[in-house]
Protein backbone atom coordinates (compact mmCIF):
# COMPACT_ATOMS: atom_id res chain seq x y z
CA UNK A 1 0.00 0.00 0.00
CA UNK A 2 0.78 3.70 -0.24
CA UNK A 3 1.95 6.07 2.19
CA UNK A 4 -0.02 9.41 1.28
CA UNK A 5 1.80 12.59 2.74
CA UNK A 6 -1.56 14.95 2.77
CA UNK A 7 -1.49 18.92 3.34
CA UNK A 8 -4.27 19.83 5.78
CA UNK A 9 -4.38 23.78 4.83
CA UNK A 10 -4.62 26.23 6.97
CA UNK A 11 -7.61 25.36 9.78
CA UNK A 12 -10.95 25.61 7.89
CA UNK A 13 -12.10 22.37 6.87
CA UNK A 14 -13.12 23.73 3.89
CA UNK A 15 -9.92 24.11 2.33
CA UNK A 16 -8.79 20.74 2.86
CA UNK A 17 -8.54 19.55 -0.88
CA UNK A 18 -10.63 16.51 -2.68
CA UNK A 19 -8.18 14.51 -3.05
CA UNK A 20 -6.94 14.58 0.89
CA UNK A 21 -10.45 13.84 1.81
CA UNK A 22 -10.95 11.07 -0.57
CA UNK A 23 -7.69 9.70 0.69
CA UNK A 24 -8.49 10.13 4.79
CA UNK A 25 -11.94 8.54 4.13
CA UNK A 26 -10.47 5.05 3.03
CA UNK A 27 -7.04 4.72 4.83
CA UNK A 28 -6.45 2.49 7.97
CA UNK A 29 -3.86 5.19 9.85
CA UNK A 30 -4.00 8.69 10.47
CA UNK A 31 -0.74 9.88 11.51
CA UNK A 32 -1.13 13.81 12.44
CA UNK A 33 0.47 16.84 13.94
CA UNK A 34 -1.06 18.59 17.19
CA UNK A 35 -3.38 21.35 15.35
CA UNK A 36 -5.06 19.50 13.11
CA UNK A 37 -8.93 19.50 13.70
CA UNK A 38 -11.55 17.22 14.90
CA UNK A 39 -13.62 18.03 11.59
CA UNK A 40 -10.74 16.25 9.36
CA UNK A 41 -9.93 13.20 11.84
CA UNK A 42 -13.77 12.46 11.73
CA UNK A 43 -13.93 11.64 7.80
CA UNK A 44 -11.06 8.65 8.89
CA UNK A 45 -13.29 5.95 8.96
CA UNK A 46 -14.36 4.38 12.81
CA UNK A 47 -11.60 1.11 12.43
CA UNK A 48 -8.68 3.92 11.38
CA UNK A 49 -5.69 3.96 14.14
CA UNK A 50 -4.80 7.56 14.55
CA UNK A 51 -1.18 8.12 15.92
CA UNK A 52 -1.10 12.04 17.18
CA UNK A 53 2.94 12.52 16.84
CA UNK A 54 2.32 16.57 18.02
CA UNK A 55 4.53 18.23 20.21
CA UNK A 56 2.23 18.21 23.00
CA UNK A 57 3.31 20.67 25.35
CA UNK A 58 4.71 19.17 28.60
CA UNK A 59 5.06 15.35 27.22
CA UNK A 60 8.38 14.71 25.17
CA UNK A 61 7.94 15.20 21.11
CA UNK A 62 8.19 12.26 19.07
CA UNK A 63 11.46 13.16 16.70
CA UNK A 64 11.59 12.95 13.12
CA UNK A 65 13.31 9.81 13.07
CA UNK A 66 10.68 8.27 15.21
CA UNK A 67 7.69 9.70 12.98
CA UNK A 68 9.68 8.51 9.76
CA UNK A 69 9.71 5.13 11.48
CA UNK A 70 6.18 4.94 12.18
CA UNK A 71 5.41 5.75 8.40
CA UNK A 72 7.97 3.38 7.16
CA UNK A 73 6.65 0.47 9.57
CA UNK A 74 2.93 1.17 8.79
CA UNK A 75 3.45 1.34 5.08
CA UNK A 76 5.72 -1.87 4.79
CA UNK A 77 2.60 -3.41 6.66
CA UNK A 78 0.48 -3.27 3.90
CA UNK A 79 -1.50 -0.35 5.16
CA UNK A 80 -3.03 2.50 3.52
CA UNK A 81 -1.39 5.43 5.77
CA UNK A 82 -2.14 9.21 5.84
CA UNK A 83 0.14 11.71 7.04
CA UNK A 84 -1.44 14.23 7.67
CA UNK A 85 -0.07 17.78 8.21
CA UNK A 86 -1.03 21.30 8.83
CA UNK A 87 -0.81 23.57 5.62
CA UNK A 88 1.21 22.14 2.93
CA UNK A 89 3.45 19.22 3.65
CA UNK A 90 6.80 20.76 1.94
CA UNK A 91 6.81 24.18 3.25
CA UNK A 92 8.69 23.84 6.83
CA UNK A 93 6.77 20.62 7.66
CA UNK A 94 9.91 18.18 6.88
CA UNK A 95 7.37 16.52 3.80
CA UNK A 96 10.49 16.17 2.14
CA UNK A 97 12.66 14.30 4.55
CA UNK A 98 9.61 11.96 5.32
CA UNK A 99 9.27 11.20 1.21
CA UNK A 100 13.13 11.06 1.57
CA UNK A 101 12.80 7.93 4.29
CA UNK A 102 10.14 6.01 2.49
CA UNK A 103 11.89 6.10 -0.78
CA UNK A 104 14.77 4.84 0.88
CA UNK A 105 12.83 1.95 2.15
CA UNK A 106 11.47 1.30 -0.35
CA UNK A 107 8.01 2.37 0.42
CA UNK A 108 5.37 4.13 -2.45
CA UNK A 109 4.73 7.42 -0.96
CA UNK A 110 1.95 9.99 -3.27
CA UNK A 111 2.46 13.45 -2.38
CA UNK A 112 -0.85 15.55 -2.10
CA UNK A 113 -0.01 19.30 -1.13
CA UNK A 114 -2.34 22.04 0.73
CA UNK A 115 -3.07 25.37 0.86
CA UNK A 116 -0.41 26.94 2.73
CA UNK A 117 -0.71 29.17 5.96
CA UNK A 118 1.54 31.47 4.63
CA UNK A 119 -0.96 32.37 1.44
CA UNK A 120 -4.53 31.87 3.34
CA UNK A 121 -3.30 33.84 6.36
CA UNK A 122 -2.69 36.93 4.54
CA UNK A 123 -5.78 36.24 2.28
CA UNK A 124 -8.11 35.98 5.27
CA UNK A 125 -7.00 38.92 6.68
CA UNK A 126 -7.68 41.23 4.00
CA UNK A 127 -3.90 41.62 2.73
CA UNK A 128 -2.71 40.70 -1.17
CA UNK A 129 1.09 39.62 -0.98
CA UNK A 130 1.67 41.12 -4.39
CA UNK A 131 0.07 44.40 -6.19
CA UNK A 132 0.76 44.61 -9.90
CA UNK A 133 3.61 46.91 -11.35
CA UNK A 134 4.31 47.86 -7.33
CA UNK A 135 5.07 44.81 -5.23
CA UNK A 136 6.54 41.95 -7.07
CA UNK A 137 7.86 39.40 -4.72
CA UNK A 138 7.02 37.64 -1.44
CA UNK A 139 9.51 35.29 0.61
CA UNK A 140 8.03 32.87 2.92
CA UNK A 141 10.61 32.59 5.86
CA UNK A 142 10.48 30.48 9.24
CA UNK A 143 11.30 33.02 12.14
CA UNK A 144 12.07 29.87 14.39
CA UNK A 145 15.46 30.70 14.55
CA UNK A 146 15.59 35.14 14.76
CA UNK A 147 18.75 35.52 16.55
CA UNK A 148 22.00 35.76 14.26
CA UNK A 149 23.19 32.34 13.76
CA UNK A 150 24.15 30.33 11.26
CA UNK A 151 21.31 28.80 11.29
CA UNK A 152 19.18 31.82 10.75
CA UNK A 153 17.74 33.23 7.37
CA UNK A 154 19.24 36.04 6.58
CA UNK A 155 16.61 38.84 7.48
CA UNK A 156 18.62 41.75 5.97
CA UNK A 157 18.72 40.60 2.58
CA UNK A 158 14.72 39.70 2.61
CA UNK A 159 14.17 43.21 3.70
CA UNK A 160 16.17 44.28 0.70
CA UNK A 161 13.86 42.41 -1.48
CA UNK A 162 11.50 45.05 -1.02
CA UNK A 163 8.97 42.39 -1.38
CA UNK A 164 6.27 41.07 0.83
CA UNK A 165 7.65 39.42 4.02
CA UNK A 166 5.53 36.41 5.78
CA UNK A 167 7.09 35.24 8.74
CA UNK A 168 5.94 31.19 10.19
CA UNK A 169 6.79 30.33 13.58
CA UNK A 170 7.95 34.12 14.25
CA UNK A 171 5.43 34.62 17.42
CA UNK A 172 8.43 34.27 19.84
CA UNK A 173 11.13 35.74 18.22
CA UNK A 174 9.05 39.08 16.12
CA UNK A 175 10.73 41.07 18.76
CA UNK A 176 14.58 40.20 17.46
CA UNK A 177 13.75 39.68 14.12
CA UNK A 178 11.50 42.95 13.71
CA UNK A 179 14.86 44.76 14.49
CA UNK A 180 17.18 42.77 12.51
CA UNK A 181 14.71 43.95 9.14
CA UNK A 182 15.20 47.76 10.49
CA UNK A 183 18.84 46.95 9.99
CA UNK A 184 17.73 45.74 6.48
CA UNK A 185 16.55 48.97 5.73
CA UNK A 186 13.36 48.58 6.34
CA UNK A 187 11.21 51.79 7.91
CA UNK A 188 10.65 51.95 11.10
CA UNK A 189 6.63 52.46 10.45
CA UNK A 190 6.78 49.32 7.67
CA UNK A 191 3.15 47.94 8.88
CA UNK A 192 2.94 44.84 10.18
CA UNK A 193 -0.09 41.96 10.21
CA UNK A 194 0.15 39.27 12.48
CA UNK A 195 -2.79 36.58 11.61
CA UNK A 196 -3.71 34.14 14.44
CA UNK A 197 -5.86 31.06 14.09
CA UNK A 198 -6.28 31.94 10.58
CA UNK A 199 -9.00 30.78 8.55
CA UNK A 200 -10.89 29.50 11.75
CA UNK A 201 -13.44 31.09 13.70
CA UNK A 202 -10.98 31.59 16.35
CA UNK A 203 -9.21 34.05 13.86
CA UNK A 204 -7.83 37.59 15.43
CA UNK A 205 -5.68 39.67 13.36
CA UNK A 206 -3.28 42.35 15.25
CA UNK A 207 -2.15 45.25 12.79
CA UNK A 208 1.54 47.15 14.46
CA UNK A 209 4.29 48.76 12.63
CA UNK A 210 8.34 47.03 12.81
CA UNK A 211 8.80 49.59 15.56
CA UNK A 212 5.19 48.14 17.88
CA UNK A 213 5.16 44.76 17.11
CA UNK A 214 7.76 43.57 19.35
CA UNK A 215 4.97 45.14 22.06
CA UNK A 216 2.13 43.35 20.74
CA UNK A 217 0.78 39.86 22.45
CA UNK A 218 1.28 37.84 19.54
CA UNK A 219 1.08 34.21 19.81
CA UNK A 220 1.30 30.67 18.41
CA UNK A 221 -0.29 29.51 16.25
CA UNK A 222 0.58 33.02 13.75
CA UNK A 223 1.18 34.36 10.77
CA UNK A 224 3.07 37.95 10.61
CA UNK A 225 2.70 39.71 7.35
CA UNK A 226 5.56 42.43 6.93
CA UNK A 227 5.35 45.42 4.32
CA UNK A 228 3.43 48.13 2.65
CA UNK A 229 0.47 45.69 2.34
CA UNK A 230 0.27 44.39 5.39
CA UNK A 231 -1.61 47.85 6.55
CA UNK A 232 -4.46 46.86 3.22
CA UNK A 233 -7.70 45.09 4.42
CA UNK A 234 -9.27 44.69 1.24
CA UNK A 235 -13.16 44.28 2.61
CA UNK A 236 -13.37 47.42 4.01
CA UNK A 237 -13.92 50.45 1.86
CA UNK A 238 -11.77 53.60 2.59
CA UNK A 239 -9.13 51.31 2.06
CA UNK A 240 -6.06 53.17 -0.87
CA UNK A 241 -4.48 49.51 -1.35
CA UNK A 242 -2.21 52.02 -3.73
CA UNK A 243 -1.37 54.49 -0.65
CA UNK A 244 2.27 54.60 0.12
CA UNK A 245 1.99 56.20 3.14
CA UNK A 246 1.82 54.09 6.01
CA UNK A 247 -1.27 55.61 7.90
CA UNK A 248 -0.66 53.67 11.18
CA UNK A 249 1.06 55.88 13.67
CA UNK A 250 4.03 54.50 15.11
CA UNK A 251 4.14 53.85 18.80
CA UNK A 252 -0.06 53.41 18.84
CA UNK A 253 -0.95 49.69 18.86
CA UNK A 254 -4.10 49.55 16.34
CA UNK A 255 -7.53 47.50 17.90
CA UNK A 256 -7.62 43.75 17.30
CA UNK A 257 -9.51 43.57 14.07
CA UNK A 258 -11.74 40.48 12.37
CA UNK A 259 -12.22 39.94 8.71
CA UNK A 260 -16.38 39.44 8.73
CA UNK A 261 -16.45 38.51 5.38
CA UNK A 262 -14.33 35.58 5.68
CA UNK A 263 -15.88 32.29 5.40
CA UNK B 1 -25.88 37.40 -3.12
CA UNK B 2 -22.21 36.53 -2.84
CA UNK B 3 -19.16 36.90 -5.06
CA UNK B 4 -16.52 33.76 -4.19
CA UNK B 5 -13.27 34.97 -5.20
CA UNK B 6 -11.83 31.30 -5.36
CA UNK B 7 -8.77 29.54 -5.84
CA UNK B 8 -9.03 26.37 -8.51
CA UNK B 9 -5.19 24.56 -7.55
CA UNK B 10 -2.53 23.80 -9.84
CA UNK B 11 -4.05 21.99 -12.54
CA UNK B 12 -5.49 18.44 -11.20
CA UNK B 13 -9.09 17.75 -10.03
CA UNK B 14 -8.56 16.71 -6.36
CA UNK B 15 -5.95 19.70 -5.32
CA UNK B 16 -9.37 21.87 -5.31
CA UNK B 17 -11.27 22.90 -2.00
CA UNK B 18 -13.89 21.13 -0.56
CA UNK B 19 -15.12 24.93 0.09
CA UNK B 20 -14.74 25.60 -3.68
CA UNK B 21 -16.21 22.44 -5.17
CA UNK B 22 -19.37 23.16 -3.05
CA UNK B 23 -19.55 26.72 -4.26
CA UNK B 24 -19.08 25.84 -7.68
CA UNK B 25 -21.38 23.15 -7.52
CA UNK B 26 -24.39 25.49 -6.55
CA UNK B 27 -23.18 28.39 -8.34
CA UNK B 28 -25.68 31.19 -11.11
CA UNK B 29 -22.48 32.17 -12.92
CA UNK B 30 -18.89 31.36 -13.50
CA UNK B 31 -16.26 33.48 -14.65
CA UNK B 32 -13.06 31.81 -15.02
CA UNK B 33 -9.19 31.92 -16.41
CA UNK B 34 -8.49 30.52 -19.65
CA UNK B 35 -5.99 27.39 -17.99
CA UNK B 36 -9.24 26.44 -16.05
CA UNK B 37 -9.55 22.55 -17.19
CA UNK B 38 -13.16 20.86 -17.68
CA UNK B 39 -13.29 18.48 -14.69
CA UNK B 40 -13.72 21.47 -12.59
CA UNK B 41 -15.99 23.79 -14.82
CA UNK B 42 -18.14 20.41 -15.56
CA UNK B 43 -19.16 20.77 -11.59
CA UNK B 44 -20.85 24.07 -12.15
CA UNK B 45 -24.83 23.09 -12.74
CA UNK B 46 -26.06 22.93 -16.08
CA UNK B 47 -27.97 26.26 -15.78
CA UNK B 48 -24.74 27.91 -14.79
CA UNK B 49 -23.48 31.00 -17.19
CA UNK B 50 -19.62 29.82 -18.14
CA UNK B 51 -18.01 33.55 -18.73
CA UNK B 52 -14.41 32.68 -19.93
CA UNK B 53 -12.05 35.94 -19.38
CA UNK B 54 -9.28 34.08 -19.96
CA UNK B 55 -6.26 36.02 -22.90
CA UNK B 56 -7.12 33.52 -25.76
CA UNK B 57 -4.04 33.85 -28.38
CA UNK B 58 -4.74 35.66 -31.27
CA UNK B 59 -8.53 37.70 -29.81
CA UNK B 60 -8.15 40.71 -27.48
CA UNK B 61 -7.91 39.71 -23.61
CA UNK B 62 -10.61 41.31 -21.22
CA UNK B 63 -9.19 43.80 -19.34
CA UNK B 64 -9.30 43.84 -15.29
CA UNK B 65 -11.29 46.33 -15.45
CA UNK B 66 -14.09 44.69 -18.11
CA UNK B 67 -13.71 41.30 -15.56
CA UNK B 68 -14.36 43.48 -12.20
CA UNK B 69 -17.57 45.03 -14.30
CA UNK B 70 -18.78 41.60 -14.96
CA UNK B 71 -18.32 40.48 -11.17
CA UNK B 72 -19.59 43.74 -9.83
CA UNK B 73 -22.97 43.55 -12.36
CA UNK B 74 -23.65 39.62 -11.92
CA UNK B 75 -23.30 39.93 -7.71
CA UNK B 76 -25.67 42.97 -7.81
CA UNK B 77 -28.10 41.12 -10.20
CA UNK B 78 -28.19 38.88 -6.80
CA UNK B 79 -26.72 35.76 -8.73
CA UNK B 80 -24.61 33.57 -6.76
CA UNK B 81 -20.87 34.15 -8.49
CA UNK B 82 -18.11 31.87 -8.57
CA UNK B 83 -14.97 33.87 -9.92
CA UNK B 84 -12.33 30.65 -10.73
CA UNK B 85 -9.08 31.59 -10.56
CA UNK B 86 -5.69 28.97 -11.14
CA UNK B 87 -4.11 28.63 -8.21
CA UNK B 88 -4.36 30.91 -5.41
CA UNK B 89 -6.24 33.88 -6.31
CA UNK B 90 -4.26 36.45 -4.40
CA UNK B 91 -0.70 35.07 -5.76
CA UNK B 92 -0.13 37.30 -8.67
CA UNK B 93 -3.71 36.78 -9.70
CA UNK B 94 -5.63 40.46 -8.75
CA UNK B 95 -7.61 38.54 -6.15
CA UNK B 96 -6.83 41.74 -4.20
CA UNK B 97 -7.89 44.07 -6.93
CA UNK B 98 -11.16 42.21 -7.74
CA UNK B 99 -11.81 42.33 -3.67
CA UNK B 100 -11.33 46.07 -3.68
CA UNK B 101 -13.58 46.63 -6.71
CA UNK B 102 -16.62 44.32 -4.74
CA UNK B 103 -15.76 46.26 -1.38
CA UNK B 104 -16.14 49.81 -3.26
CA UNK B 105 -19.43 48.50 -4.87
CA UNK B 106 -20.74 47.13 -1.89
CA UNK B 107 -21.18 43.65 -3.29
CA UNK B 108 -20.76 40.67 -0.33
CA UNK B 109 -17.35 38.36 -1.32
CA UNK B 110 -15.58 34.95 0.15
CA UNK B 111 -11.88 34.61 -0.37
CA UNK B 112 -11.77 30.49 -0.80
CA UNK B 113 -7.76 30.36 -1.21
CA UNK B 114 -6.66 27.89 -3.00
CA UNK B 115 -3.22 25.64 -3.52
CA UNK B 116 -0.95 27.60 -5.86
CA UNK B 117 1.19 26.48 -8.39
CA UNK B 118 4.28 27.57 -6.47
CA UNK B 119 3.77 25.37 -3.98
CA UNK B 120 2.47 22.23 -5.94
CA UNK B 121 4.72 22.38 -9.09
CA UNK B 122 8.10 22.17 -6.49
CA UNK B 123 6.13 19.03 -4.90
CA UNK B 124 4.87 17.65 -7.75
CA UNK B 125 8.63 17.35 -9.46
CA UNK B 126 10.06 16.33 -5.41
CA UNK B 127 11.77 19.33 -5.02
CA UNK B 128 11.53 20.84 -1.25
CA UNK B 129 11.25 24.60 -1.19
CA UNK B 130 13.08 25.05 2.45
CA UNK B 131 15.66 22.64 4.44
CA UNK B 132 15.66 22.34 8.23
CA UNK B 133 18.62 24.40 9.16
CA UNK B 134 19.97 24.92 5.41
CA UNK B 135 17.54 26.59 3.57
CA UNK B 136 15.00 28.82 5.73
CA UNK B 137 13.32 30.97 3.35
CA UNK B 138 11.93 31.06 -0.42
CA UNK B 139 11.24 34.12 -2.40
CA UNK B 140 8.40 33.53 -4.87
CA UNK B 141 8.30 36.12 -7.72
CA UNK B 142 6.91 37.32 -10.78
CA UNK B 143 8.62 36.79 -13.98
CA UNK B 144 6.52 39.08 -16.36
CA UNK B 145 9.36 42.04 -16.32
CA UNK B 146 12.84 40.52 -16.35
CA UNK B 147 14.52 43.11 -17.21
CA UNK B 148 16.17 46.10 -15.22
CA UNK B 149 12.89 48.29 -15.10
CA UNK B 150 11.23 49.85 -12.46
CA UNK B 151 8.62 47.58 -12.95
CA UNK B 152 11.02 44.07 -12.08
CA UNK B 153 11.83 42.76 -9.12
CA UNK B 154 14.92 42.93 -7.12
CA UNK B 155 16.20 40.39 -8.17
CA UNK B 156 20.28 40.90 -7.54
CA UNK B 157 18.59 41.15 -3.85
CA UNK B 158 16.29 38.11 -4.45
CA UNK B 159 19.46 36.25 -4.85
CA UNK B 160 21.31 37.13 -1.70
CA UNK B 161 18.27 35.81 0.42
CA UNK B 162 19.97 32.67 -0.39
CA UNK B 163 16.94 31.11 -0.14
CA UNK B 164 15.15 29.11 -3.31
CA UNK B 165 13.35 30.91 -6.00
CA UNK B 166 10.09 29.89 -7.39
CA UNK B 167 9.47 32.07 -10.74
CA UNK B 168 5.91 32.31 -12.26
CA UNK B 169 5.56 33.86 -15.37
CA UNK B 170 9.29 33.23 -16.16
CA UNK B 171 9.31 31.19 -19.29
CA UNK B 172 10.02 33.73 -21.76
CA UNK B 173 12.54 36.24 -19.86
CA UNK B 174 14.36 33.14 -17.69
CA UNK B 175 17.49 33.93 -19.72
CA UNK B 176 17.45 37.42 -18.54
CA UNK B 177 16.35 36.70 -15.15
CA UNK B 178 19.27 34.02 -14.91
CA UNK B 179 21.69 36.71 -15.74
CA UNK B 180 20.28 38.88 -13.12
CA UNK B 181 20.76 36.02 -10.15
CA UNK B 182 23.97 35.42 -11.20
CA UNK B 183 24.72 39.26 -10.91
CA UNK B 184 23.33 39.07 -7.33
CA UNK B 185 25.97 36.08 -6.45
CA UNK B 186 24.45 32.72 -7.34
CA UNK B 187 27.11 30.58 -9.00
CA UNK B 188 26.57 29.27 -13.00
CA UNK B 189 26.19 26.31 -11.41
CA UNK B 190 23.14 26.66 -9.25
CA UNK B 191 20.86 24.21 -10.11
CA UNK B 192 17.37 24.92 -11.45
CA UNK B 193 14.24 22.94 -12.60
CA UNK B 194 11.07 24.25 -14.91
CA UNK B 195 8.02 21.94 -13.99
CA UNK B 196 5.47 22.75 -16.92
CA UNK B 197 1.94 21.65 -16.50
CA UNK B 198 2.53 20.38 -12.70
CA UNK B 199 0.33 17.87 -11.31
CA UNK B 200 -1.37 17.40 -14.40
CA UNK B 201 -0.86 14.25 -17.02
CA UNK B 202 1.04 16.56 -19.21
CA UNK B 203 3.48 17.08 -16.32
CA UNK B 204 7.36 17.95 -17.88
CA UNK B 205 10.44 18.81 -15.15
CA UNK B 206 13.10 20.18 -16.92
CA UNK B 207 16.52 20.06 -15.36
CA UNK B 208 19.52 22.77 -15.49
CA UNK B 209 21.59 25.85 -14.27
CA UNK B 210 21.90 29.01 -14.09
CA UNK B 211 24.57 28.76 -16.96
CA UNK B 212 22.20 26.22 -19.19
CA UNK B 213 18.34 27.41 -18.47
CA UNK B 214 18.62 29.91 -21.13
CA UNK B 215 19.29 27.65 -23.79
CA UNK B 216 16.76 25.01 -22.58
CA UNK B 217 13.03 24.94 -24.30
CA UNK B 218 10.99 26.51 -21.18
CA UNK B 219 7.66 27.31 -22.22
CA UNK B 220 4.61 28.49 -20.87
CA UNK B 221 3.22 27.24 -17.99
CA UNK B 222 5.89 26.59 -16.39
CA UNK B 223 6.80 27.26 -12.76
CA UNK B 224 11.10 27.96 -12.28
CA UNK B 225 12.72 26.86 -9.27
CA UNK B 226 16.60 27.75 -8.48
CA UNK B 227 18.50 27.40 -6.03
CA UNK B 228 20.27 23.94 -4.49
CA UNK B 229 17.33 21.88 -3.68
CA UNK B 230 16.11 22.70 -7.10
CA UNK B 231 18.53 19.60 -7.89
CA UNK B 232 16.65 17.39 -5.45
CA UNK B 233 14.10 14.28 -6.69
CA UNK B 234 12.97 12.92 -3.35
CA UNK B 235 11.47 10.40 -5.24
CA UNK B 236 14.70 8.81 -6.28
CA UNK B 237 16.70 6.92 -4.09
CA UNK B 238 20.00 7.93 -5.57
CA UNK B 239 19.29 11.04 -4.12
CA UNK B 240 21.33 12.77 -1.43
CA UNK B 241 19.27 15.74 -0.18
CA UNK B 242 22.08 16.97 2.11
CA UNK B 243 24.57 17.31 -0.78
CA UNK B 244 25.92 20.73 -0.85
CA UNK B 245 27.92 19.78 -3.96
CA UNK B 246 26.00 20.31 -7.50
CA UNK B 247 26.21 17.17 -9.50
CA UNK B 248 24.83 18.80 -12.86
CA UNK B 249 27.58 19.61 -15.25
CA UNK B 250 27.32 23.13 -16.55
CA UNK B 251 26.55 23.39 -20.54
CA UNK B 252 25.27 19.75 -20.21
CA UNK B 253 21.57 19.64 -19.98
CA UNK B 254 19.59 16.62 -18.24
CA UNK B 255 17.09 14.59 -20.15
CA UNK B 256 13.30 15.61 -19.24
CA UNK B 257 12.39 13.33 -16.01
CA UNK B 258 8.82 12.82 -14.82
CA UNK B 259 8.26 11.89 -10.96
CA UNK B 260 6.29 8.49 -11.55
CA UNK B 261 5.19 9.21 -7.68
CA UNK B 262 2.48 11.81 -9.04
CA UNK B 263 -1.32 11.22 -7.87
Amino acid sequence: MTVYLVGAGPGHPGLFTLRGAELLRQCDVVVHDRLIGHELLNMAPAHAELVDVGKARGSAPVSQDQINAILVARGQAGLCVVRLKGGDPFVFARGGEEALALTAAGVPFECVPGVSSALAAPAAAGIPLTLRSEVLSFTVVSGHHAAATPESANWEAIAATRGTIVILMGSTGIGEIAARLRCGGLAANTPVAAVRWATTERQEVTRATLATIGQADVQAPSTIIVGSLAAVDFSTSNNSILATENEGKSGEMPALCRNGKWL
